[in-house]
């Protein structure tokens, strides 16, 4: 199963919003075979695996990190190819708690006479598709915190400078979660201040969808976020009128209209329509203004933080103003990972809110 | 030599302002003898190794963790009873800079004919005496900040909640660290707000000297910190009058007096007076105006900072208002080491400021 979970991280970025799988097939004890979900669309993992098959897989185990599906979608059950094949025994990472999956894959398999065994690796099964698990959960996007800041929290000195926080190594990091999550998002601050490309540059892999957040859309269109790289989305009031929008629809560029809650944009309405364009994941970048927004309005659900042995004692600080009375009320982050990452010290966890 | 290094770890905390020694013979490839300085004043390392020794230590080698003494102090010369035991080798780990030393005892053992091998695990024989290097090379106590923070750099909520952020464990940390160093610092405000004793309590050990800073000489001596527990200095300024101070003096509390820098107590100058009173480190635990002071004024050398995986948000950040314009001329934490305390995050460094 870990050489199955392996193989599903090679959809990572293209098969969303399908969830990545992979499968491998064991004959003899042998590896005759092995597939991934590449792209939303095309071929399941089963199917793939199964085609690439050296020898003939009657009689063999398959391994695949989510449950077969049993119905038609934009391809045929990938059940019925299994049984066709005469595939002995299928372990499962865990079930797919799809609508309409969530057990009946499993189901139509022991009917035919497959050995089925579900649970494998479950853990990692489920957390290399968070996205996916937390969208069929909640009808909403993941929403991933990513920041750089020295060790008293500072994003940026009280000027504005933040170049370079955080190392090299980290940086470097940055675009291969920008490869892994469908959308990337950031404040009009940043924008202005940064001109960010948001694409992946250091690493291989897609561009993921930029998102920007502008009420009143007066960043120029000729900001590097609005070139070709990539598809943008503007996140904008719905006070904003058609003229002002001409300018970014000539340049291919979407826009969301969301209300306005003391005087900020509402996000959670903006996230719920890009969950319905397919986005199942968005890395929030920045900047400080973005980052209190989304934990203060409890829609933050991860923290990815880089935190540089430095000290800059700016009140440019990735997190205030939460009103928050008690430490036993704050915002505790759950599954804590602490990693090396170059110098730095990469954090990463769930938010968990306080009731 | 690891061995010695554990072996003078008995004395943190008692033997102040000598340094920690540790002494181990070996005969025959056994040890027979073993010991450590203990106590200011009291028998060094060397001897106490030596008439512990359960066979004649003649023809022996000894392992010490710091150049044997070759002057008459509180203790006669180390060097005459080594050589009157007839020990063959010395290895030693690092050279003592003191004036009346410095390699002076290395020489007189090898005049005498004794083997001497310096630099053994020097670094680490280095690093169990930095406030007494230190303060050889700079004549001041070495400052050690101590904070417990969120990982946004928050040391309380708006509210001033604090209790707690951090772990368990790593408060019980803290204990063990005001038992190495001489004394612990806090400002009038976390006093006069959380009244603490400041003794070590969760661990064995020996209760550090308490130094709080109050300029107006304002605080109530019926706060825990003037109780009888440990001896308590208070730094306040050249301008309180006589009558002020009697309160405090008649419970056994001395005062530092020093002048005002912009309507600020020089804690350099008090620094430069505790180290005249034998003080050679100095552990700083708060609260936020204390650290950001220490950090600015470049007074602080290494931090302790236990970060825990909460997010608070308020604006009780453990530093601020720098004035730092660039990143690159922020305050780097070298040697940065990270580990897990619990579910918290302890980073430890030596602070260095840009030129």
């Amino acid at each position: 199963m870990g050489l199955a979970l392996r193989e599903a991280l090679k959809g990572a970025g293209t098969a969303s919003p399908n969830p990545i799988v992979g499968a491998i097939i064991v004959k003899n004890g042998k590896i005759i075979g092995k597939g991934c979900h590449k792209k939303f669309g095309g071929p399941h993992a089963e199917v793939n695996a199964i085609s690439s098959c050296v020898e003939d897989p009657c009689g063999s185990d398959m391994y695949v990190t989510l449950e077969p599906c049993s119905h038609f979608g934009k391809t045929p059950p990938c059940t019925d190819l299994i049984i066709k094949e005469k595939i002995r025994r299928v372990y499962i990472g865990t079930t797919d708690p799809s609508p309409h999956s969530n057990g009946r894959g499993t189901e139509v398999l022991r009917r035919a006479g497959v050995e089925v065994e579900c649970g494998v690796l479950e853990k990692e099964c489920i957390g290399i598709n968070e996205p996916f698990f937390h969208s069929l959960r909640t009808g909403m996007p993941l929403i991933i915190l990513k920041a750089a800041s020295s060790l008293d929290g500072s994003l940026a000195t009280d000027n504005g400078d933040s170049k370079w926080i955080s190392s090299e190594k980290s940086r470097k990091m940055v675009h291969r979660l920008r490869n892994f999550y469908d959308a990337v998002l950031v404040g009009r601050n940043t924008v202005e201040k940064d001109d960010p490309l948001l694409t992946v540059r250091h690493c291989r892999g897609r561009n993921p969808v930029r998102i920007v957040t502008d009420e009143h859309l007066s960043l120029s269109p000729d900001k590097k976020i609005f070139g070709n790289d990539s598809g943008t989305i503007i996140i904008t009031s719905k006070t904003v009128t058609e003229t002002s929008e001409t300018k970014y629809k000539n340049k291919g560029i979407s826009i969301i209209k969301v209300d306005e809650n003391n005087g900020e944009l509402d996000l959670e309405q903006a996230f719920r329509t890009l969950h319905s364009y397919g986005i199942r994941s968005i890395l929030a970048e920045g900047g400080a203004a973005m980052f209190s927004y989304l934990i203060n309005n409890r829609l933050a659900d991860k923290i990815v933080l880089f935190l540089a042995p430095k000290l800059i004692g700016s009140s440019v600080k990735f997190f205030s103003g939460s009103g928050i009375e008690l430490v036993s009320d704050s915002v505790s982050i759950e599954d804590v990972k602490y990693k090396r990452s170059g110098v730095d010290l990469l954090v990463e966890g769930n938010l968990r809110y306080s009731d």
